[in-house]
């Protein structure tokens, strides 16, 4: 331990890379405040939240019919969290946050992540909330449940998912009645609600989405609700814990059914009009995806750099060339293969980090106004889900690949690390969900603007990578046949749009290894006047093991798209 | 549950595929008995050990510093499967067996290892073991180790690993002192010895492998002992449990540090020859590979079962082409990402149980003393042993998937399934050790003619393949550019053994690909006959699934081996 994160990688990421200082200039602030931010982090994940991970794991959340225990650990990292000021650091000056940029709360909220996610996600859904009603909120429920949050004293959920309608939200059945005094009742049953019960802070915030009766059917009749656990008056909410879900990892947070309405009705407040709960919600959503592909790389980058420690201190046989079996064993990084798979996880993990904090970055300049952007975000927001939940997550496996038995044991993290991050690759939109967003939206969104402005910025960084002759035109070339594709594709959507959808995935794993390998290239041009040589060496050599090893896999995905392979499509059901 | 295994797929592979009626009916017996085997073995699996799986994940075994605690149900299933006789099964008549196929055997045993592979690595801890004392023990040894172990009575083990010693057998330290009574005395630690504390049956066989003072440096040293728990007085011979591990999964099986001799040297009787150990070892690991592609291809075909069956009944979300949100929502398995899912979930898994079973009917073949069947399987173990353990555990990762968040849950077997197979690419050799062994060894073993050998079986199959004209020729091209590309390498294998070797991973996934697309190749021609057409139409589904979506991933590969690509072998430690 600690093998958190590497703040050289992320100062080099934020500064080198991004240009945070210029955000954080345009915003008001200075690099001393970004780095006493993350130096506070590093110092708060090292000594309150990853002593304590594997012990959140070993002692999950259990409910005693009345209340709900954690461990107490758990609370005593989230007060330290709070009066360091963490809660308060992306909101808006206005709504008295400290107005940081988004890029660096990842950052910061990086190092929590990776120390112990168990204990992280409290916060952040809170942060989540929060972020919902500072956009849309009238100011009476800012001041009622923003505030708080922002002061660190109140948690809150995002509550989505039913048991009988998970990724289908069209099928949400929880009404909301509404009150002559213009709050609602609300009747029904969430599931998968991460947070939803403990007995931390003073209050928990649900935002509850909802069916008015009479409105429309399917997503146009959503609303969304606060459902707060305590009541003004301090009395409790009809929101009743069903039951904990007992998970494979990501066990420090409870993870619960609740039910509503169960004694008359949960007191519910409408935010925004009736009906236009979803389109709120995914405001929130799109952070939250990014979010998600940042906790999956952190995760990620975690398990790297455990494997990398214990490749550089287990002694394990001899270079292929050495046949003396009487000379010493070698640290298990001098064989190839070892070199080969930390490489592998170097290139999936670190360059999610970066795609996610790239991502985090466009968020700062969507809010600074910059043209395009948006465009940008929307085509890179599945990617940033998906990508990262899924090859950052082998990192996590290759990690415990490296330490071989060990690896399998519970004496050494890599294995939690792996099941913590297993659950991102389903929550916020299954890995397919994000295919179908990603194909059957936004590639034909503007008349394929999208993928436009994205294939507009990567030929920006191709225009500078002239150190890299036989990556740029690798790049180069891809794009122009991504393009292509895509467009013969495309020509299909309308007439035969189950075929168009049926390799959505693949797509989806295709693209995303463009993306992947644009940030690999930016990384390497970024690292070339790195003051550490080796620092610069390591970036290019993981750049072009990605482009070695890694990107050649799109090409035979590109031919399965283009021919519209019905394979699956066309497979009968009953053949399984 | 169940869904342990498919009776119907596991009769096609033994009966249409593999032809097992001829090896029955060569070595005396007959279908009756091997479907009384298989059927009494799925039953067992059902009553006695699938309904413990999960207890036996969530109470792992203890150690209290003078027993070892496991689930009672643990020595209740396992006396039944010893009553039942199928300990006898696949020893040699003349041993006190039945003599019965290596095929049929291996079979049976994947009932019981997917139904609870916690449970079944006991006994065939013990099979490893008696296979051994079978074929390198004195009558004697036989008589006093062997017969109890074909009667059910004793358990055993493998103890080769020390903690400064996994892969890398040449550094073992156990020595073993020889005594004026022939016997030796052994002194050393040993790890990851799975089932090596227990106080079920009357005695727990060790074989040992140690040097004799004195003996050559390295691998050349190594001797084997057998070391009883119990001598033959009844006393407790000087075997000290040093500690149990805690698994990822696995949990069922106890999982060891054991001390050698703490008190006056542990009692120990020398198997073979002194300092050939390692080959006499080796012809067991053979054989031991084969059996954890296996267990890796049940517990993904487990996985895959339990997916189709979630798939089926889960109902979400509505066709591409339905915007009426009124109208019910559709079981997952009709969107077709779905399908592709379940499609790669069971290319992989019931791919490599195929391919398994394959390798266990040329053990049966190389008993009958069938030329040419020692080259194949030579060439084929590393491939047998790896694959599996990667791809059918992918099969598991993606039955979490196609769960949804409920496969997160402990509450549905497929996140457990997922952690009890994660073992299978680390032990009996990494997948590393694997590249190493198929690129290092095999392919340059007897100037090529493993691979050579295995060419030849393939064409076989590629001239009986009119039926699927397109993917005769795809494999057809593919075995050519093999063959090219492997020749390419083997030239430089002498002058450059570091470059030859540095791809070797990628070497072992290529050529695991080839041959999992004649697996499926063959499979698809073995079944067009079937009686169920859809059984039929299934597997040729499958198999065109597998040539279209997963084989053209060798493409890439055979590039990169084709330019010996030494961006990871050149990669400086420091970079890291």
């Amino acid at each position: 331990m600690p093998n958190i994160l590497d703040a050289t990688d992320l100062n080099f990421l934020l500064y080198d890379l991004l240009d945070i200082e210029a955000t954080l200039t345009a915003t008001g602030h200075d690099r001393a405040i970004a780095d006493a931010i993350l130096t506070t982090a590093e110092r708060l994940a090292e000594d309150m939240f990853q002593p304590f991970a594997a012990k959140a794991d070993a002692q999950e959340p259990s409910f005693d019919g009345t209340h709900v225990h954690l461990i107490p650990e758990t609370e005593a990292a989230l007060t330290a969290y709070a009066q360091a000021g963490f809660p308060a650091a992306g909101f808006a000056e206005a709504d008295g946050g400290m107005g940081l940029p988004y890029l660096l709360c990842q950052a910061a909220a990086g190092w929590f992540t990776a120390a112990n996610v168990g204990f992280a996600a409290y916060p952040f859904l809170a942060l989540a909330a929060g972020n919902l009603l500072a956009e849309y909120g009238t100011e009476a429920q800012k001041a009622a449940y923003l505030t708080p949050i922002i002061e660190g004293r109140y948690f809150g959920t995002m509550c989505l998912s039913e048991p009988q309608a998970g990724s289908s939200l069209a099928d949400i059945r929880t009404r909301a009645e509404p009150q002559d005094d213009g709050s609602y009742r609300l009747f029904g049953n969430k599931m998968w609600i991460s947070g939803g019960a403990h007995e931390m802070g003073e209050n928990i915030i649900h935002l509850v989405l909802a069916k008015v009766p009479g409105g429309p059917a399917g997503t146009k009749g959503i609303s969304l609700f606060i459902v707060p656990k305590f009541l003004e008056d301090g009395t409790l909410n009809d929101v009743h814990l069903a039951g904990l879900n007992h998970k494979m990892g990501y066990r420090g947070t409870t993870n619960c059914a609740l039910n509503f309405g169960e004694q008359g009705g949960a007191v519910g407040y409408l935010i925004g009009e009736e009906n236009r709960g979803l389109s709120v919600m995914f405001h929130m959503m799109n952070e939250a995806r990014i979010g998600v592909g940042q906790g999956a790389s952190v995760l990620g980058v975690s398990g790297y750099l455990h494997a990398v420690e214990y490749a550089r201190e287990r002694t394990q046989g001899r270079a292929v060339d050495n046949r003396d079996p009487a000379s010493p064993m070698v640290p298990i990084i001098e064989h190839a293969d070892v070199r080969r798979q930390l490489m592998q996880a170097r290139s999936y993990a670190e360059g999610s980090l970066a795609l996610c904090l790239y991502a985090a970055s466009l968020v700062d300049r969507l809010r600074a106004g910059e043209d395009g952007v948006e465009l940008l975000l929307a085509i890179l927001t599945p990617v940033v889900k998906s990508w990262p939940s899924e090859f950052a997550l082998r990192a996590n496996d290759i990690a415990i690949q490296i330490h071989g038995g060990y690896g399998y044991t519970r004496d050494y993290p890599v294995e939690r690390l792996y099941r913590d991050n297993r659950l991102n690759p389903i929550h916020e939109g299954t890995k397919g969900v994000q295919g179908m967003d990603l194909l059957g939206r936004k590639v034909v969104q503007d008349g394929g603007a999208p993928l436009r402005a994205l294939a507009q910025e990567i030929m920006v960084t191709l225009g500078t990578a002239d150190a890299f002759p036989q990556e740029r035109d690798q790049l180069g070339a891809l794009l122009q046949r991504v393009g292509a594709v895509t467009a013969g594709m495309a020509a299909q959507a309308a007439s035969d749009p189950k075929a168009y959808l049926a390799n959505a995935t693949i797509y989806l794993d295709m693209l995303g290894h463009v993306v992947m390998a644009w940030m690999w290239l930016r990384q390497a041009i970024a690292a070339q006047g790195h003051s550490d040589p080796g620092f610069a060496q390591g970036k290019t050599a993981t750049m072009r093991y990605f482009f070695r090893y890694e990107l050649p896999a799109t090409g035979p995905q590109l031919d399965l798209l283009e021919s519209m392979d019905r394979t699956c499509l066309d497979a009968d059901t009953d053949w399984f």
